[in-house]
């Protein structure tokens, strides 16, 4: 039939976790070379198949690695870490291994995930918070628990690095805050010489936070692991809450644990939306739309 | 595996026209039954699959239909008609039954498509124009040829019904229009008791014209079928082109033509994007996101 090419198809899955979504494509077997154009192809949500990242899924190097998650970005450059997307693919990993572990490999390192006891929740050590303002970075050395800027009812913020460096501010209520207007202008403070993402936070009680967030370079996204890291870390440090706490992002929940040893644990839901066949061959783009 | 439930999976595929895209289910053989909620969860572009409509296919009632196409908007509301998405279901039933030719009921009644010889882009019959003041509708008599109405730059345009109101402003260059403030306003102008889809369009020559769209309810699209055929039915009534003219959309590229019985056909390209399956018993909402 005329919907239906000759062409070898390529199998995939969409998974999503707080709503940051990924198709993700299995390379273990057989290589998958794919260009630029095709994964923004795969990426476009009205022609393609639609998604934030497009996860392939690589054999391992480390010998105690699992599998190699490759993240790419729709226009085809690669990006180090996500912790949304390390909960789906460890959890396909479980799925596969029958194991209640998974040891993800990335151009960032290795990343060790386990699912929850009697649940389905998965949980990744997501690193070391650092909190010197070297580390962040910030331009000036200064306090990281007081940082020296405002601007309105943001101020007196408190910087951490998740590997990605974040300011986060205390407010009583998130969504009376612009952050549309508010994000980009400290996003570029000069006090953040690789700029930084921005979150806002409202203390429900000891044990539940409820924040939104300015992706750095990305605005205003429905989930940010490592902003939630955040998050719960500076509240910590501010006394506001327990060292596990909920927190609420717009896009759902996650539970963070800032643990003894300095490392943060993220713990939240993952999806497989739907899984199918493409044909990249006749994936059209914006010029050659006829198949 | 985890990832696998132990529902049953429904197969759908994904097609679009111009970038209108369409999650099409097959529900001939096996009867569904969907509620509200779950046209929303398949709707979904992050959650779910993703689309401006799902097409769910019927049997036909009409003794010379191939098949009956029903049309959900996300909310569950049914929609009477979409040229995109007849173009789709019917290059799949070519596919099927081997004919160049497809008759698609659907609510609106009966919709003849054809393939083009030598091509694979599918021509549908749009219906009649017309070009009473009573039947677009317009407040008050007057000449739809010549309306009494002007907005900046937009002036002296040319009303159309294809069965959905249409108001059609000739410019020197559609980019330089400021169709998000302007299109709301004409589209709300009192002389459109209906309220009127707002289309501006350049004349390249006589065979060709460029347009962009405010759609009635919808704002700026990538591309609407019907706008595309009241555009080159008002610039035939100013005599600006010949009957037959490509129009060219954000989204890309309809040959309309006019013809001498008043019915106006519209040509052009289709695709299936992936098909896959879905289990819709653990299609998560922005509540029950976790699988």
């Amino acid at each position: 039939m005329a919907t239906v090419s000759a062409g070898a198809k390529l199998p995939f899955s969409k998974m999503h976790g707080l709503g940051n979504d990924f198709v993700v494509l299995d390379a273990r077997k057989h290589p998958l070379v794919l260009c630029e154009h095709q994964f923004r192809a795969i990426a476009d949500r009205r022609r393609g198949i639609g998604c934030d990242q497009v996860i392939v899924l690589e054999s391992a190097r480390h010998p105690d690695a699992d599998l190699f998650m490759r993240i790419r970005n729709p226009d085809g450059s690669e990006a180090s870490a996500c912790g949304n997307a390390t909960r789906c693919i460890a959890a396909r990993v479980m799925g596969e291994t029958g194991r209640a572990h998974a040891v993800i490999e990335t151009v960032a390192g290795l990343l060790m995930a386990e699912r929850e006891p009697g649940g389905e929740e998965i949980s990744v050590d997501m690193g070391e918070a650092r909190l010197d303002s070297s580390d962040i970075p910030l331009a000036e050395a200064c306090n990281t628990l007081h940082l020296p800027i405002a601007l309105g009812p943001l101020q007196d913020g408190v910087a951490v690095s998740m590997g990605n460096p974040h300011a986060v501010f205390f407010v009583p209520d998130v969504m009376t805050i612009d952050l549309p207007s508010l994000g980009p202008q400290l996003e570029h403070h000069s006090l953040f010489p690789a700029r930084a993402n921005i979150e806002v936070v409202q203390v429900i009680d000891r044990r539940r936070l409820r924040m939104r967030v300015w992706e750095r370079g990305a605005g205003i996204t429905q989930a940010c692991g490592s902003g939630a890291c955040a998050v719960l870390v500076a509240a910590v440090r501010r006394n506001l809450t327990d060292r596990t706490a909920d927190v609420v992002l717009d896009g759902g929940r996650l539970i963070i644990d800032w643990l003894d040893n300095g490392h943060v644990r993220m713990t939240g839901a993952w999806a497989q939306s739907f899984s199918g066949e493409i044909d990249l061959a006749r994936l059209s783009d914006r010029e050659g739309d006829h198949v």
